[in-house]
C-alpha cells in the first residue's frame, strides 16, 4: 500500500544510505513542513516542551516535537484543544507534531489499568477518575488534537514477559492496529503502526509482517527501553529494523541516550524521542561535547568558562558554568530554562552531526569518535 | 553637594513637572544607559528576574532591574561574582542595575539578626551560618557586584515602632549613611541615601535634612510597605517627597501595587521596585487592563481570547487564556515564564502610560481613568 492511499500530505524520501552501516538519510514531508532524518523529537508532554517557548525550540533546530495523547486527553481535555483550534494553535507551534497514542502512558499506570480486547480501563494519575481508551478513541483524540503524525493504540508489552504473554500482547496490538486504521477519518494526519513482540525475535518478525501488511505511513518499534538489558534492546532493533519497508520512516519509541541513538541510527532507525535531554536538564545533568556535566558540582562554583565550549546554543554563548551552577543551587526557574536550551541543542546537534556523517559515508568512523567523546568526562 | 562630586557617570535630568500634581518626568543617565522616570524596576533577587532570560526583560521595556545584596552575598558570594566579571556579566544584563544594601532583607530575618551600632549579626536563611554586615561591608559587597546604583545600609524601622525606637533607628541609619558615604571607593557607581523615620512626619523631615546634608546621588524612602496601613504609607510619602531635592531621583522602596505606584508618582516619586508582578505571575495572579485575572479560575478553561486584549506582550500575542490556565493547572514551568512576561510588561507599560500622562499635563485625569480600570474586574 502506498502512502498516498493513507495521507496525501505525508511523504518520506529516502535520500541516501550509508556505505559502512545501515544508517539512512531521509526527509519527511508534512503539511506543516519538512523533517530531516535521522531526527530527534523533543518531548512536549503537556503541550509544552518543558520550560521553553516554542520559538526557542525551533531556534534550537527542532523540526518536530512529540506530545502525549494520554496527558492531553486528561488535561485540559482534547475537546478543549479542538475548540481552541487544535494543538498547534493551542501551544503556538506551527511545525510538525507527532502524538503518541497513550498506549505507553496507560501501560505505565500499572495497577491502575485493566486491559481487555475492547481497550483499556484506567484511573487518572491526576485525580483517580475512571476512563476508557480504545483504539477508536485513541484515534478520535489524536484527530481532535490535529497532530501531523498519529500513533496506533498498542499494548506496550512489559519486560519481563514470557513468550506466551508477549505473543498474546502482540496479537492484540495487531488487531488494535487494524481498528486504528479503520477508525482514522482525517486524511491530513499520517498514522504510524507500532511493532511489539517483546525481546523475542520471532515475534518481532511476525509483528513486522502483520503491521506492514495493514499498511501505515511509517513504522515504530515499541515496547523497548522498558527495563530490558541494553543489549537485548539493541539486538532487537538491529534484527528488526532491516525487516521494515525501506520507503517508510522507522521510529524507535522512547530511546534514548546519545549512545543508543548513535547505535540505532546505524541499524536503520530514522526517528527518536526521549525525555532524557529535557528531564536531565531540570535535574542539572547536562550533555556536553566533553561528556556529562553535573552542574551542581562544587568544582563549577568559580568556573567562568561556558558549559560547552563547542556548543553554539544561547546558554553556552552567554553564561558561565558558575552562573548555571548558581541558578541550579538557588533553585531558580531560569536554571530549567537555560539547562533545557542546552540539552535540547545538544541532541539536535547530535542529529545534525549524524546526518553529516551519513552524507559523507563515514558513519562507522563517526560512531567511534562520538563514543570516545561520550566517555571523556565522569 | 553636586552629583559630580560623587559619580561622574551618573546624572539625573528633571525634564518636566506635571501641572495638576507633583508628578515628574525625568531621565537618569548611567554608564550603562538611560532610564526614563518614573520607572519600575523588576526584581532580580538572585541575579535573575525569575523565569526570564535578560533579553526578554529588556524586550519588555525594562530599563533597570533591582538585585539583592543580601542574597548574592550569601549565594553564590560576591567574590565569585567579582571574579566572573561583575553582576552584569554574570547574569548577562548589560543595562543598569540597582542593588539594595541588604538592610531590608536582614530586617526581614526577625529573630535571626542582632543589630548593634557597628552593624548587623545575622544567620543565613539558607544554612543558618553566621554573618556580619556593616555599612562598610555592604558597600564593599555592592562594589564587588558592580551595580550602577548602590544603596546605603540602613536599619529598616519596623512597624509598629514607638517614636523613641523610630528616632533611635533613624539616628543610627543616619550615622550608617555617613559611614557608607565614606566607605565608597568606586566612582563609577552611584550611591543613594535612605530616609527612615517610621510613620512619624517629624522624624521623616529630620531624616531628609540629615541624609540630604550628607549628599547622595539620589534619595530613597525606606521602611514603608512593612505592614503599616496604606493610608499611613501614602501620608508619609505625600508629606516627605516634596522635601527631597528636586534635582535628584526619588525612590520609594518596595512599593507596590499599581494603585500605590500611580498615587505615589503623583506625590513626586521617580523610582519603584516590588516583587508583586513577578511573584503574582508565579501564583497565577495576572494584571490586565480589565482588572486582575486569577488564571486557574474554571471560567478560563475554554476561553480562546488573549489574557489582555490591549496588551502587546508576547504572551498576549500568542496564547489563549485556556492555554495559560492549562499550563498553570498542570504546574508547567512555561506558566511561570508566560505569566511573568505579561505581568512585567503590564508594569512597564503602566509606567509608559504614566510618563505619557505627565508629558500631556493631565496626570490627575489619568489617575482617575486608571483607578477605574483597576476596579473593573473582581
Amino acid at each position: 500500500m502506498k502512502h498516498e492511499d493513507i495521507n496525501s500530505d505525508f511523504k518520506f524520501n529516502l535520500l541516501k544510505k550509508d556505505k559502512s552501516s545501515n544508517a539512512r538519510l531521509g526527509k519527511i514531508f508534512t503539511q506543516r513542513g519538512e523533517v530531516n532524518t535521522p531526527v530527534f523529537m523533543p518531548t512536549g508532554t503537556q503541550a509544552t516542551v518543558k520550560a521553553l517557548v516554542p520559538e526557542r525550540v525551533r531556534e534550537l533546530g527542532a523540526e518536530i516535537i512529540l506530545s502525549n495523547t494520554y496527558h492531553l486527553y486528561l488535561r485540559p481535555g482534547h475537546e478543549i484543544i479542538r475548540n481552541i483550534g487544535g494543538l498547534h494553535k493551542f501551544m503556538n507551534w506551527d511545525h510538525p507534531i507527532l502524538t503518541d497514542s497513550g498506549g505507553f502512558q496507560v501501560y505505565s499506570l500499572g495497577a491502575l489499568r485493566k486491559i481487555t480486547e475492547e481497550g483499556v480501563m484506567f484511573q487518572s494519575h491526576i485525580d483517580g477518575s475512571k476512563h476508557f481508551i480504545s483504539p477508536e478513541i485513541a484515534i478520535e483524540i489524536q484527530e481532535a488534537l490535529g497532530s501531523d503524525i498519529m500513533m496506533c493504540f498498542d499494548e506496550c508489552t512489559p519486560y519481563p514477559a514470557d513468550f506466551d504473554y508477549a505473543k498474546k500482547s502482540l496479537d492484540m496490538t495487531i488487531r488494535w492496529a487494524r481498528r486504528c486504521r479503520s477508525a482514522k477519518k482525517n486524511s491530513n494526519q499520517a498514522l504510524f503502526g507500532i511493532v511489539q513482540g517483546g525481546v523475542y525475535t520471532d515475534l518481532r518478525k511476525r509483528g513486522v509482517e502483520e503491521i506492514t501488511g495493514i499498511g501505515f505511513d511509517g513504522y515504530a518499534l515499541g515496547g523497548l527501553s522498558v527495563g530490558e538489558p541494553k543489549e537485548a534492546m539493541r539486538e532487537i532493533v538491529e534484527g528488526t529494523t532491516p525487516l521494515l519497508p525501506e520507503d517508510k520512516p522507522r521510529y524507535l519509541m522512547g530511546v534514548g541516550t546519545p549512545e543508543d541513538i548513535v547505535e540505532c541510527v546505524g541499524y536503520g532507525i530514522d526517528m527518536f524521542d526521549c525525555v532524557m535531554p529535557t528531564r536531565n536538564a531540570r535535574n542539572g545533568m547536562l550533555f556536553t561535547n566533553e561528556g556529562k556535566v553535573v552542574i551542581k558540582n562544587a568544582r563549577y562554583r568559580n568556573d567562568d568558562s561556558p558549559l560547552d565550549s563547542l556548543c553554539d546554543c544561547y546558554t553556552c554563548k552567554n553564561y558561565s558554568r558558575a552562573y548555571l551552577r548558581h541558578l541550579f543551587v538557588a533553585k531558580e526557574i531560569l536554571a530549567n530554562v537555560l539547562n533545557t536550551i542546552h540539552n535540547v541543542r545538544y541532541y539536535v546537534n547530535l542529529m545534525e552531526r549524524i546526518r553529516e556523517a551519513i552524507k559523507s559515508d563515514n558513519y562507522e568512523a563517526f560512531k567511534k569518535t562520538l563514543n570516545s567523546e561520550l566517555r571523556t568526562r565522569n
